[in-house]
Parts: structure tokens; sequence; C-alpha cells
């Protein structure tokens, strides 16, 4: 989840001020709302060392009734602690019905800090992630609302920030020789990190990240994340007292025609969100490309290079996924051309993804793409994939809510299998912007060799750009992994776009080769 | 859950007969129904070597339309098994909307033979459950029924078995060296398969133990399983689809009178079922009974070994957590008063269980138990446990269907926590029948001393005798664990009670010392 993270992000002192007025009242009212209810909600904030929790919590709690909340700052566990199982000290301070518990620091710490200090051992990382579960999932499903927040500042704000509190006398304190351990240790710490959000990112309690570099921008998503999630939550306890009702009253359960306030809220923080999610696509610079001369000399240089790590791959028995998904037009066609060019058709198969036949329609979504995997040292090829799940169906509706959201960690899943039996693993977004499809649709058009390649419904989907744009930043966000990574070709180019394909792969074959 | 059960437990040839005629014709109503509704089905069989799937799959299908349904003999991998992922092979092969799958064998086995066999390493068996779960979960999710039978038989009776089949020409093919291996290993084997229920035992995929000592009784019981199972997600399904018809018309959901056969199925499915568990409370011999003599000399005995291991614990940190349960009037109160006699009152604590009060019933039913959990070195002994889920609550209304059935695997969770943070856990049930009961009721009532011991909820309670034992019969056999035994107490003689439990308690820490 942190392989796409975007820490550019930045708000204006402006615009901070216009929005938190709303959002501190907002916040206000959510709470008072959630105790009415009785909803019991736990905060946790995690992230590195100096990203700011303390700071954060500070600014949350500011317009929270505070009869109504604890913070819980968990640091060393006191004697008492250490004499008791580990996730005694969290459970004892689970909220009572109606009340918000804040952890500063929360039970992650020890598949974290204390995994990379090694006080958790790896053969009780297994058990420890078991417990760490099935905890989140008894409270959830006792009514318990989870949010959790992993705070990402990137290696080197973080040197600047431990040298700036170490500076000041005031300050030096904070900065432990541990922190600056894990700040030499970055990258080891940071994996250790996308481990732990890789197996407890599940539907019942997800992680948001909070890009953490501008403070503003962080407390913002702070702030929209607790309130949408708050918002929700009171929804859907409402929704199911209406519910209890109407079963008791044995009447229909239509509701009147008022807007409930905390529906607006949800609503207005759903935008909000949507502002704050770090476009993924929007930093691709469409400017790069290639003349024909760059073009044609790199194209057959990786071709033939390929050739050759082709039959190395088959020989090893390495197994390679390739999925392509990208704009109507991104060039998707073209670039698997150009891609197997020189491959041993043997070797390989381009597999085309439409709608589902009837067969397919009656198993799990998954189940056509796991039967097209490749055998060992064979290449599979994917125009379109197993993300339809969380773009077309999303958008059109083929599928519930539920569904597409829970599908990013089914995908993750299934990668993660075909990750552990050897095999490489890449997806290709094929990035267009909209002037440019607009011309690639026209000339299709015009083109009667062409015209078959362009239909009403791609008109269609075009009107749903906005749609299409936000459901794929979500997607690259949460299932571009270290194990199966999202690649964003920048593809107004198509010269450029083909050879970044064909560089990418050969570039993780050689990679893997030599790790052998 | 292997713990509790019991292998003696036989049908006779004539209620063999009797009921199977009945349930064949059940079972082809349902799958008949189950294809109308579009339910995927699929049946895992797995177990010890010789304890019958294959025989038992050959008598399952006997009263299915074989259009229905497809076997899947799962051994060795193929070659072209081999050269993909794990999985792949069972993704492939999962039911379309309305077919059976049947599994001789499954993906279990990279649990089980695979990782007695070392094929499995250690390192990857994380992994190995995370997909398993992962994989069973998204398949409910989608609608799918999944079933799972573990034929279970004892270490003696598979080397009959084996010795017989190895004795005639044409089935001594059948035992192979690995068999007799897993034999010879048969402790070894079975807590790989106690690890692997505890891991997979879910609420979306429960497993279900067939006692197969006995073919007859092992066949009533799978077929009795599998038509429950089946029948309680026809009438879920139909529930659903009459409540989004509901919800499309906007009418109430009120059904119509008439009695659905399905429903009637699963009733009738139900009372067998009950009838098949094999009581474990009826395995215990009442009769067991010591002379005041006997009793006074072994008591004092213990007494002073337990003082003496309470201080050992105390040095050596480990924590000691005792529940004790059992029927009203079942000598707990006693127990524990002898079992305290000579212990450092510093070193223990009593905790009463009453109903929850206000700021209990604001958290989740765990967490005062929680937070009465001993630190390391001292002895919390609980009179009345966190058991009430799964008997009053559950037997009274208290909690939802769901809500005890999950309880299971959150109880079992929160043992293997105290367990893995080094604590010793028993359970004791104190077991009378029902005469001594009500002898020792109307002593109380008789006796001013004893008068406040008895309430007229006790005489209430005892009303529901045999629905508590079901109840009862099921905590034991699901919540019985290695790492958290269950002590089924024989009581009827106070003398033997008071003396199991203290020797009980008195060999598990002496055991333990000897571990350290």
């Amino acid at each position: 989840m942190l392989e796409k993270v975007d820490l550019t992000k930045k708000v204006s002192k402006e615009e901070y001020k216009e929005k938190m007025e709303q959002l501190e009242v907002k916040l206000g009212r959510l709470q008072r709302e959630s105790k009415a209810l009785g909803i019991p909600v736990l905060i946790v904030f995690e992230g590195f060392g100096a990203a700011g929790k303390g700071l954060q919590i500070g600014h949350l709690i500011q317009s929270m009734d505070p009869r109504g909340f604890e913070v819980h700052p968990i640091k060393n566990e006191t004697e008492e602690e250490r004499m008791h199982p580990f996730m005694w000290r969290f459970w004892t301070k689970t909220p009572a019905r109606g009340r918000i518990a804040i952890f500063d620091g929360s039970w992650y710490r020890r598949v974290l800090i204390d995994r990379f200090e090694k006080r958790t051992k790896s053969k009780d990382l297994p058990a420890a992630f078991h417990s760490i579960n099935s905890f989140e999932q008894q409270l959830v499903e006792d009514g318990n609302l989870i949010i959790k927040l992993f705070l990402d500042i990137d290696k080197k704000e973080q040197k600047k920030r431990f040298d700036k509190l170490e500076k000041n006398k005031e300050t030096a304190w904070r900065v432990s020789q541990g922190d600056r351990e894990r700040n030499a240790r970055y990258d080891e710490y940071a994996s250790m990190m996308e481990d732990m959000l890789f197996k407890t990112d599940t539907d019942y309690a997800p992680w948001t990240i909070i890009e953490s570099m501008d403070r503003r921008f962080a407390t913002l998503k702070i702030y929209t994340t607790v309130i949408k999630a708050m918002a929700d939550q009171i929804e859907k306890v409402k929704r199911q007292n209406a519910e209890k009702a109407a079963e008791k009253a044995s009447v229909s359960k239509e509701t009147s025609g008022a807007v409930d306030p905390v529906d607006e809220i949800a609503r207005e923080a759903d935008a909000q969100m949507r502002e704050l999610q770090v476009s993924i696509l929007s930093k691709a610079d469409l400017s790069l490309s290639y003349t024909r001369e760059e073009y044609k000399e790199k194209l057959d240089k990786l071709q033939k290079k390929l050739e050759k790590l082709h039959s190395e791959l088959y020989r090893r028995r390495i197994p390679v996924v390739l999925g392509f998904e990208g704009w109507d037009a991104g060039g998707k066609g073209g670039a698997i051309k150009r891609l197997t060019a020189r491959m041993d058709p043997r070797g390989y198969v381009v597999n085309p993804t439409a709608s589902p036949n009837d067969i397919e329609k009656a198993h799990h979504y998954l189940w056509r793409f796991w039967r097209a995997m490749p055998k060992d040292g064979h290449v599979a090829i994917f125009d379109r994939t197993w993300y339809g799940r969380v773009m077309v169906e999303r958008i059109e509706g083929f599928c519930t809510t539920e569904e597409w959201k829970r599908a990013y960690k089914e995908i993750n899943d299934m990668e993660k299998d075909l990750y552990d039996a050897g095999a490489i693993v890449i997806k290709f977004w094929m990035h267009i912007d909209k002037d440019e499809q607009e011309r690639r649709f026209k000339e299709r058009q015009e083109n009667p060799e062409k015209q078959w390649k362009i239909t009403d419904e791609d008109w269609r989907n075009r009107e749903k750009w906005d749609q299409y744009e936000d459901a794929v930043n979500e997607m690259l966000m949460r299932t571009s992994t270290d194990y199966a990574p999202w690649v964003v070709v920048e593809g107004n180019s198509k010269y450029y776009a083909r050879v970044k394909v064909l560089k990418t792969v050969v570039d993780a074959i050689e990679a893997r080769l030599k790790e052998e």
C-alpha cells in the first residue's frame, strides 16, 4: 500500500482554515450522535517516527467533547503490563459504548517496532497477526468502529525532523537512539510496515494512509477520514435500528422523505475525500516521447533481449503474469503486439478479457483468471484483467459495494499466491489524457480500417472519465504491492509507451534471474 | 477439537437402514432445490488414512443425481499441477452455481500430509493457512456452501485396517509406506491436524468431526451434516430472495403461513444431529467415589503439594487460569474452597461471575474477563466464566445465534493468547446427574443455613436440563484444546470431585515445571 503513496500534496493556509472550521463543527456533531447511539470508536495512530502522531491527535481532539474520549499513549510496557498477555492492555482499554478511545501507538507495535528490535521473534509473528485480526474482528462484530490511520513520511523528511528536534534543548530528549536506527534502516522498517498493512488491511478494519509531509494536508485528511467513517457507521446503525423497529411493527421500512443531516455529512466527506485522494495518475508526465529513430533502435534492442530472456525463463521454469489495463485507446493492443513480437509463441498466451460468458458468470469472478494462469516457465498476458471488478463492475453497478470493496484484498491475496509460487507479476496502466483519447477515437472513426475498434460504448465510457479516474487511483493505491507492482505507462506517445512496457518486463526478468 | 472426540458410538443395522431410507430421499430433494437456486456446494473429506473417505463418498453420492456433482480425488500433484500455484488446481475445480463438488482430500493436504512429509516448510505454513482461509472466505462470500468433514479414527483402529488391507492381495497396494509412517507417528500427525482445525475452523466454513470407528455411524452423521448444511443454506438463500423481492415491491416481507418442506428437513436434521452428537457428559462415570478416609488423606497430601507448587509458580512467574463451570449445585464452591485452602492468599484471586453490570454490558462480553486475567506468577480462579456466552446466553436468548456461534472461535483465540503468554489454562465442568441435583436442591431448601443457595431460578434452569446438556456437549467438543483442555469432573461424590480438581491442577503445574 505504500508503493504508490504520493508525498508531495500540500494545502495552503487559507484553504486549510476555511475547511477546518466546517470539519470541526461536523466532528463535534458526530461525536454527540455516536454517543447517543452507543457506538464505541477506536482511532489508531500508527506510522513513521516524527510523522506527527502526537500533534495530529492534539488537533483531532480539539473539536471533541473531552468527557467523551480518552487518549492512550502506548509506549514501552509497564511492569504491570509486561506481566500480562500482550493484548491485555488493549482489551482493558477498549471503549465503552458511546465513547472514543484514541491510541497513540497501539497493538501494532508488536509487529512493527518490537519486530524491528527483535523483541518479537520471527516464529511468533503468525500468532501475533492472528491475535491482532481476531481482536479487531471481535470488536467490529460487537459494534465497535475501528479507524486506523497510518502516517507516512519519507526518509529524508524524517531525518530533517529528527535533526530539528535534536537541535532544540527542550525537544532533544524526544529523539532516541532507536529513532535514529530506524531512520538509518528506513527501507527495512518500511518493508515490515508493508507486510503489516498486507496482513491487517481488512474489510472490517481498513487502513487509511495519511500523507504527512505537509502537516495541514495531514490534518485535513485525518479529519475527513474520521468524519467519513463515523458518519457511515452512524448511518449504518440507524438503518439497522429502523429495520429492527420495522420488523417488530411488521410494517414496511419506507423511510420518511426528510434528509438526515448525518447523511449529508457523509456525502460531503465523500467528496472531500476524493479531493484529498492523492491522484497517482495526475503525476504521470505525458509529455514523455521518443522520435521514430529512438523508438526503432530501443525497440529492436529490447525485443532481442526479451527473446533470450524468454528462453531463459523457460529453462528456469519461472512463470510470468502480465496484466494490461488502461483507458480505451490507451495503446494496450499495440504494446502487447510489440512485447510479443519476438517471443516464441509456444511460450506465451495472450488472454483477451471480454464480458464473462454464462459459464464464467456461474463461478467466482476470479475463477476464469485462475484457469488462465501460466505454467512454470510460461508467460500469460492479459488484455484487460481481474481489475474489471474494481473499475467497470464498480462503476456500472455490476457488483455490490461490498463486493468491489472486498475485491482489493481478494486480488492482493491471489497475486500473493502467484508470487509465492515463484511468478513475476506486473500490472500496466496504459495512461493517456482526455484530449489524446478524443484524437484517437476520431482517428479510428475516420479510418475505415480502424472503425471496428470504436463503438458507442467507448464514447459512453468516456463520459464517465472522472468516475473512472477515482476508481483507478484507488485501485493503484490499494493493489500496488512490492510483489506485484502497478506500472503507470505514460502513453500519449505510443513509441514511449511501448518501449517502457518492454523495458519494465526486461528489467523485472533480469532482476529475478540475478536473485536466483 | 479432537481432544474430546468419543470414538465408541455405534449404530445397529436396523436403525441404520431405517434412517438411511429417509435421509437418502431428503438429500436427493435438497440437491434439486439447491440446483434450482443456483447454490454451489463444496464437500470436503479429510481425516486419518483408512478412516473410510472413499467408502463414505461412495455412500453419499448414491442418493445424488449424477448429472449434478463431480468427485475430485486429490492425490499427488500431476506434472501440470506441479507447474502451477498450489491453489490453482482447486480454484479451477470450484463448482458452477447449482453444482456440487466433492473433494476426496483437498487443499488441506498442504498443511497436513505435505507438512508431515516436510514438502511444506515451516516458514511457508503461515502463507499456506492464509491462502486456505482466503480461498474459503471468498467462495462463501460469493454464495458457495462449504461443508468440511473430518473423519477420525484412533491409532489402533487405523493399524488394524491397514493390516487387513495388506493381507488381501487385491487391496495391499492401497497401504503405502507413508501410511505406515503416519500410523507409527500417529500422535505427531494428530497434533498437526489439531493445529489445522484451530486455524481453519471458521464461522464461514466450520469443520464437523465424523467419528468413523463404526462405518454406519459415520455414514449417518455425514448424511445428517450435509443435509443440515444444505437445508440451512437453501433457507438462507430463499429468505434473501424474499427480502430482495419485498424491497423491490416495497411491501412488508410477511411470509405466508405455509410450512416450507425444506424448513421441516432442516428441523429434523437438527434433531437427528443432536441424537448423533456424541455426548461427552454421558461418558462420565458418576459412580466414582472416595470414602471419607481416602478423601482426607488424599486431600491433605495434595493441598500440601499445591502449597509448595504455588510458590514455585510465583518464583518462576507462571500465571494460571482456572475456570469452573457445572450444573447448579454441582460443587463448584466446595471444590474451589478445598483448592485454595492452603494457597497464599496474596497469590490468587477468586472471581465470582454474576450477570454483567451496566459498565460490563457496555463492553464486549470478554472485556470483563480480560480485565481479571492474572499477572505472571498469579492464579486467577473463575467461579463461572466466559462460557456463559455459549450456555445461559445461548439458551435464554441473551445473544443472537450468530453471536454464540462465533463465540467458540473467540474463546479459543483468547485462551490461545493466554497460553502463548505462558499461562496454564484449565477448565472444569463439575458434573452431576439430574437425580443428584434434585437431592442437593432439596437438602438446601430444608437446611436453613443453605437456603440462600437455592432460588426459583435454579428450579427453572433445571427444567432446561436437556437444552443445557446439548449446549455443554457442543461447548466441550469445540473448546477443549491441547493448550486449554476441559476436564469433566465426576461430581456425584463430592469427595471424589474435590480430589480430582486438586490432582488435575497439581499434575498440570508439575508437568509445566518439568518442561521448563
